[in-house]
């Protein structure tokens, strides 16, 4: 498929990113790039001024190919939401009117039912300079504007377009705190485990009189264990934590306290990372 | 307050962000304004390719002048962070080990719990064209990964910072669904309201005749009335209905159907907008 090395599936879905009079080819590719991120694939131009097709767009767009190649020019935005049932117009400033103002998050939700309706759905973005004309606005159904910093709320085009295509993205998946990877998997160690380690540990300590005086060593015992037990180690990292004390515990230093290693050391520890 | 022509107060909170080795001045901008539109404004470099100030990130950065200047640069990432209680590095790839993964809306919730604890936190970018090693991921405590389009994954490294900062923007509002201002306040309609257009259209339409067969008129009433209060129309609607109505019931054609009013036509129903 054009655009990607991938052997993975394209997402080719969702609402259709509708730019009005777009200004740099730069941002049409940019925007381009943003929506093959998030897994959008249909873009409608009105009258971008430097015309279409457009170098600069395409150098911007980053292998977003297939997106660049299905860009459908139009001369009025009418003609561009003919096909469409719901359209959503952004705006970073207040309108008078009665057209309902949503977040990202709660348009991205709206446009997901409507796309799982088999709605066609659009969201219009304004010109870099001045946004959308009250006009426009009117043409679509609802507004959707970004939280943005009051003291400084000039989103780019292609940065809006990014956002709300990573909110049409989140909507579609059942719990947004899910990741597309995992760290490797660990099994929270047994309450053995972690007493064994206790009892390593505090034996080599007790070898070197480490409790001292003896009427502290039970408030000491319990400071230890305080430290250990919040931890929540694996038993992955018992094991590593067991071979540490091993080697602490066994054997003499190889060369003086801060010094560097001789080249050829290979520390005795290595050998020894599976614990007594 | 440099950077903005606003006289609102400008945000200055949240995790540090922290770019290292970015190659692009164009990028290191775009980086600074993003943060800017969400509310971070400390920015740490470390060994950027083109030196530091750098007049590209300057330009690019869009006025965003107070996170330029306060931009401190590093030679090492264990400089970077030395300060730091608590650090996310970003990245697209699974890595071997054992740290927790995070999506961006989690990673953000953590941040903000943190720094109401009062904890200093920062979020690791990697390079442009490659990321984090993995001893730069060994220094952060979790990692966080965005949700894209598994064929299409690579974010530029400005909105990666863009998206991480608008999630940490949104963990700080109660309500994920709010926005900045509202539509003009309207209120709903009473069902008196809404019978009294019944009345007024079921009226006109009878004396035109519209109810035939009389015997189908009960169903008629009963779709025409479906359509109307299924929409809520609020107060004001009502009101302009039934100017509209008003004006088709009383007054005829001033020109043809289907030709344009002559230029000094003012329709007579501008004056009626308020029902009979």
């Amino acid at each position: 498929m054009a655009g990607t090395n991938s052997e993975r599936q394209l997402l080719r879905e969702g609402p259709v990113i509708i730019l009005v009079e777009p200004q740099m080819g730069e941002n049409i590719g940019m925007v381009a790039r943003a929506m093959a991120n998030f897994g959008l694939a249909e873009l409608r131009l009105i009258n971008p001024r430097d015309g279409w097709p457009n170098d600069k767009a395409q150098a911007a767009a980053s292998k977003a190919d297939h997106v660049i190649e299905g860009t459908k020019v139009y001369e009025t935005l009418e003609q561009a939401v003919a096909d469409l049932n719901f359209v959503y117009a952004t705006t970073a400033r207040q309108r008078d009117g009665f057209k309902p103002v949503r977040s990202p998050v709660a348009a991205a939700e709206t446009l997901r039912a409507k796309f799982r309706a088999g709605e066609g759905t659009g969201i219009l973005f304004g010109r870099e300079r001045w946004g959308l004309n009250n006009e426009e606005v009117a043409l679509a159904d609802e507004i959707v504007t970004f939280p943005v910093n009051p003291a400084f709320a000039s989103l780019n085009i292609a940065q809006a377009v990014l956002l709300m295509s990573y909110e049409w993205m989140k909507s579609g998946m059942e719990d947004v705190s899910a990741v597309p990877f995992q760290a490797m998997s660990q099994t929270q160690s047994t309450k053995e485990q972690l007493f064994g380690l206790y009892d390593q540990l505090e034996e080599a300590l007790e070898a070197r009189n480490y409790f001292h005086p003896p009427a502290k060593k039970p408030k000491m015992v319990d400071n230890l264990r305080a430290v250990l037990s919040r931890r929540a180690f694996t038993e992955q990292e018992i094991s590593v934590l067991r071979g540490v004390i091993s080697s602490l515990d066994r054997f003499s230093r190889k060369y003086p306290r801060g010094s560097r290693p001789p080249v050829d050391a290979k520390e005795q520890s290595e050998d020894d990372s599976s614990a007594e």
